[in-house]
């Protein structure tokens, strides 16, 4: 059954790629119209979801998500808008070259092909995903969250009516509906080329766990701030607040906090002066507690992800063993160092092996909106394709295009030939 | 065991690409002397996996791939001296963006990480991706095949003393010794970031079904040929005749010719006189059969990569069933258009998912020498990462590196800051 969907993507996404840039704008100008033409719809199905959720007792962060009104419709028509305003980013020229006179290499931009998304109970992800997918010529298989289910299945109606209207192929988006829907999609890597999961750590790793297909996403999000020996304290304690407590329930907020020996008498105390107003639960290592009141840590804390108002603290003797701490129990995610020590910092950020690091600024900066990617499509702890905060470059890859006027190769193993290899300052020309 | 390997392999990583260029170019320069200096030593042990080879009656091929003589060094030491000329993958600009005054976020190229090779009978293999490895900064783990096991060993130790010697960090590269070795190595996606097999198709495939790393490489390679009714007739023969013969034992030699309708008649019987001179067995539709002298095709043969003098041949009756047919039957590898019509070949390269699309040229060009690389990584049909022939760009990612003076997120949700999102056309400081 999915099999037949997929395949069925798979189709539509060739003659989607293919299409002009002004057709899939002009899709998603039809989107936007349709989102709010049929606002109340919407509203009506989301009420719907909201009464069953609280029916079902569904805790209340969960229900506040899945809370859909003109207010949110409004914001997904703004994103809608500013994506019609990105470049296109099918049909970049990322290299030419002559191989020979007459024998032209282009290296050009694609969409990947099948998309599968999974995500959990916001449905405003469902219109990110299949904008961005639209935009970038992707097909997109989505699953949402059965608590938003009469929400999720309004919004893709409207979605692929409106596309369709304005001449995207049939069959590029599909609603799948049930637990075993994934599962089954999950195997199909002979028609699905890429998996992005949203959700909580444990539903993105058991989706890394049950497919062969490439996952786009990060399981957790373990992010440390070291306060090097050279810190400015006001600077530190300024930065750690913001990492620890601007919202703490996100990947990119710092759970750990590593503290050089030398400033650690200067820096605790104001510190947790500062955490305490925000009810911040301190654990710290041994020699953290000898100075600042904590909960004893345990090797478990270092691994965690509190997601909470909740930090590990651990005081290290030297910069290289807060980066080997980082290395060790980090996710790769984001990791800053405050230091007045230029060459202290370039050391950090040479060997901590995360894709985000950061010197003087707060981890919570980690983010595609805040980079000005445009759109976010997810951030990666991978360590190919796509790293940290990606943008709609993550949904892309290349063809390879060579022109030529009856080339063969044996006349240039025959040495009749030689290639010329001259890079050319030009753009694909078909 | 193995865990142990790789994870000391990801501790020298850290070190071996915080290292400058001059380091690692100088190390290939010591593994270039070192590799002449001990060729008896190689030609030795070479000569006894020839012998062995021999006497457990291994197939021609196989040994003639073995083997490894003064010539072969001399080859492999110009590969090292040419790969030392290319210019250093890391620490590349990718994009500099200031965030607001003071806040600069730069995209750098960094290497992966621990990659692991596997690789059958021939020895220069190991040389080439471990100094491809060590050039672009990644750690490897290595397997060679067991019939060339005193070869790769000798190899082996020659390039890690000499890598040593000019200061590489202990424990970069391990060359694992059984098939056990590799089926503890696919598990430990923990430790290794990408898995590059170069082999036959069966063994790619394996190490694709049985590891959750991802994988770089190709295990079909099912190439076409488009002859459209307005193709000029010689240049079609000339194409398909170096498509199909000038080697056919690769990956990007054509296997199946599909052939417009309108100059099947005008085509065939031209084209059957020149490939009858290489022998090769031609498979055909019942169409073709019409025309030309073949044996029966069937559904099989479409997706069977002969890697041999044969060729399927099938009559279509348009482009849309030629791209139809690739697309299905295709491996995403490598197809060619020979057309006069620029539009029929802009539809052929735009529609056909494939990693290399030609127009008027031969398949076989599809190669990371020939495209001008410089060193090639493998070829890939993933549509993640990396597409058609890679080089060094394969073994590459890159870094976020945010510099900032204390800044913090809270100012810009406030709204007492605003984000300046300005292109930076500079180069990363530090």
């Amino acid at each position: 059954m999915i099999e037949k969907v997929a395949k069925s993507a798979q189709s539509a996404f060739i003659h989607l790629s293919a299409l002009p840039e002004e057709v899939r704008n002009n899709a998603l100008k039809e989107i936007a119209s349709a989102l709010k033409l049929r606002g109340d719809e919407i509203e009506k199905a989301n009420n719907q979801d909201l009464e069953n959720s609280i029916k079902n007792n569904y805790p209340q962060p969960l229900v506040k998500r899945l809370k859909f009104d003109q207010a949110k419709i409004q914001e997904v028509v703004d994103g809608i808008q500013s994506l019609i305003q990105l470049p296109d980013p099918i049909g970049i020229t990322l290299s030419a070259t002559e191989l020979d006179a007459g024998l032209e290499l282009y290296k050009v931009t694609s969409p990947i092909g099948v998309i599968g998304v999974i995500f959990e109970s916001r449905p405003d992800a469902l219109i990110q995903i299949s904008t961005l997918c639209l935009k970038s010529g992707n097909a997109v298989l989505l699953k949402g969250g059965s608590e938003a289910m009469n929400t999720n299945h309004i919004l893709a109606d409207i979605i692929y009516t409106a596309s369709l209207k304005a001449g995207i192929p049939e069959n590029w988006m599909h609603l799948l509906e049930t637990r075993s829907d994934v599962n089954q999609m999950l195997k199909l890597d002979e028609y699905i080329d890429l998996i992005i999961p949203r959700g909580s750590n444990e539903f993105v790793k058991y989706i890394m766990d049950n497919s062969n297909i490439s996952v786009l996403g990060h399981a957790d999000g373990i992010c440390h701030v070291f306060a090097d020996q050279s810190a400015d304290i006001d600077m530190a304690i300024k930065v750690i607040e913001d990492s620890k407590c601007q919202y703490v329930a996100v990947c990119n907020a710092t759970e750990t906090l590593l503290v050089h020996d030398k400033i650690a008498a200067k820096l605790l105390p104001g510190l947790k002066t500062v955490l305490d107003k925000h009810q911040v639960r301190l654990i710290g290592c041994q020699r953290t507690a000898e100075i600042i009141d904590v909960e004893l840590a345990n090797e478990q804390d270092w691994k965690t992800e509190y997601l909470d108002y909740t930090l590990s603290i651990k005081i290290v003797d030297n910069i290289d063993e807060a980066i080997q701490h980082i290395n060790t129990y980090g996710s790769g995610h984001t990791d800053a160092i405050i230091t007045q020590d230029e060459k202290e910092a370039v050391k950090f950020m040479n060997l901590v092996d995360s894709g985000d690091v950061f010197w003087n600024c707060s981890t919570r900066f980690s983010d595609g909106f805040r980079y000005g990617l445009g759109a976010e499509v997810g951030v990666s702890t991978n360590k190919i394709h796509a790293r940290g905060p990606v943008g709609l470059e993550g949904l892309m890859i290349y063809k390879w295009r060579l022109i030529g006027n009856g080339n063969i190769v044996s006349d240039y193993s025959s040495g009749k030939k030689k290639f010329t290899h001259k890079k050319l300052d030009k753009k694909y020309p078909l």
